[in-house]
């Protein structure tokens, strides 16, 4: 049994046959461990953000299927293939914008569908093959996106994030925050300043938590100091990570990071997006067609369900993400290089 | 002893000689009087927040020059003089940022230092009476503010607010907010969606509290979401308060303000200052002369002080105030008018 993750955010126990994730919900008070076996343990570990970031939500959704599908007792391929049918399509609803969860799991379907004549423990073998493949490439994906990132920042910046996009978000390094371990790893002197992202505050508890963990000079703030800090001159470039990136480059991310696109145009700040390619979604056109995950407004109303903060009978509205349309994006961060659209 | 303020968010009472207020740091969840008679009780109170916005603040720092007065046992003016001038520093001491209170102790101020010959119980009777002029005068001055704001909300109008410059932050109506009490008032349909505003939570808690109550639609969203409503065209106008605004235009009020004058900009959407004339400061040229309080990071990394939010070893930055720069303000409402700068 797996007790220590050594730095990374989940693993495929293959001997147990589990996934072992970082309850990301009780940081940054508690680091606790959970052991997942069942589908609805897997489904809720990604709806209720106890595994939480797009390429996170991918790999995590890939170990899963293959933990299910070595938990199969179906004798031959039609009940096996039926059985894991079903299995991908429930994974699939746990969330709606995150492209990355539909990309890891076509990949698990597609090994399924482009071995039809291998027999059950056979499939079986090559799907946990391909999620400890998926495991693997992330780590290696971000360590890239995170070299690429780098040459952005200069010795003594102070780089501006928003929500999570670091390695809680992926396997290791992170999106949106490689750059900045890389960068530190290089020698630079970097800091950060952290919006604390209203509501579940994952800038707060995740990435300080990291960053600090990780001797990074971190300052969280709340959201709405990001315009202070800005035109005080504090902020040498912005970069977040994404859910989801349109064909035109619109881009999906956590609620908040429109706002902080317009002050950094505003202020004449460089805003990058650092994502993997599985982010880029070609088969939607441009934002508009980028489905937004509505959330329950008692995570605004009340204190992590404690304590009421707004009144009885108040309206909520509570997108869990925005769109940022692509000409307030400086330009984007792949495993592949810089792309300025 | 009073046990309703009937609506008002503070009141002088002369006859037992304290300051009554409403707690505004226990709402939403109970409605509690307070009932001030020492110079540290009144003190304490506008440094923590228990009475707060600018004309609040200025109408309760009078009445507490007028309670510390009467419980003078001065026997000649020479003593009571410098027992008020030493009380008036003190309160005076309490916030930094609103002019108000500075205004408001000037008015009392002025009371003594232009009745050289009145006895003490005289001057006496002459602060407690200032003390009530200015809360009637508050109310008026509010009163006319709501109206000609009014003119510049169209039925069917949805208004922004940040923070909370309601009936809470003034002794009736508000500033920003009495536009939208007189809309109401005139037959008007309008609705309000209110920014929480992190991390004291005035708008969720106060501004929700006292709209819903008066029957008002009222949406609460956190800061990070104005972006994401304004894009998608569901705010007309936005209407904030002020702290202090400089000879230039250049208007201090809570933090966040300045990110939601840029969107307001970016969307096209117009952005109201509303005020009393007393909060414009002469004498103090742009914005860069007004002193920003900074408050203690706890604010931000601890729930009420209750529960940890952000990691230990995590530096804090906490302004209570921005400044937004005047090109960014449509116009300024006040008891005289509209003034498009």
């Amino acid at each position: 049994m797996i007790t220590n993750l050594n730095g990374e955010t989940l693993r495929f126990d293959r001997d147990e046959n589990c996934l072992c994730i970082l309850d990301q919900t009780k940081l940054p008070c508690e680091e606790k461990l959970l052991y997942l076996t069942s589908p609805e343990e897997i489904f809720d570990a990604i709806k209720l953000l106890k595994v939480r970031g797009a390429p996170a939500i991918g790999v995590a959704a890939a170990a899963g299927v293959a933990v299910i599908a070595n938990n199969s007792k179906a004798s031959d391929r039609t009940g096996f293939d039926r059985e894991m049918e079903a299995a991908i399509k429930y994974l699939a609803s746990s969330r709606p914008t995150a492209v990355n969860l539909f990309w890891a799991l076509g990949r698990m379907k597609n090994i399924i569908d482009s071995n039809p004549s291998a027999g059950v423990e056979e499939i079986k073998k090559l799907l946990s093959d391909e999620a400890e493949r998926m495991h693997a490439q992330d780590i290696e994906i971000c360590r890239k996106i995170g070299e690429n990132g780098a040459q952005l920042i200069s010795d003594g910046d102070t780089v501006l994030t928003h929500c999570n996009a670091g390695r809680l978000a992926t396997v290791k390094y992170g999106t949106a925050l490689a750059p900045v371990y890389i960068a530190a790893e290089q020698g630079k002197s970097v800091k950060v300043f952290s919006d604390e992202t209203r509501p579940l505050l994952q800038g707060a508890r995740l990435t300080c938590w990291e960053l600090v963990s990780a001797g990074i000079d971190t300052t969280v703030i709340c959201d709405n100091m990001a315009a202070s800090v800005m035109a005080k001159g504090m902020i040498n470039a912005v970069f977040v990570g994404a859910d989801r990136i349109a064909a035109n480059y619109d881009t999906a991310n956590k609620i908040g990071t429109y706002s902080v696109a317009v002050l950094a145009k505003h202020f004449g700040v460089p805003f990058y997006v650092c994502a993997p390619e599985s982010t880029f979604d070609k088969s939607t056109p441009d934002g508009a067609g980028i489905p937004v995950e509505q959330r329950a407004g008692e995570e605004i109303t009340e204190m992590w369900y404690e304590k009421r903060m707004a009144p009885d009978g108040v309206k909520t509205y509570n997108p869990a993400f925005d769109v940022t349309p692509h000409e307030l994006i400086t330009a984007f961060v792949t495993e592949n290089g810089i792309i300025r659209p």
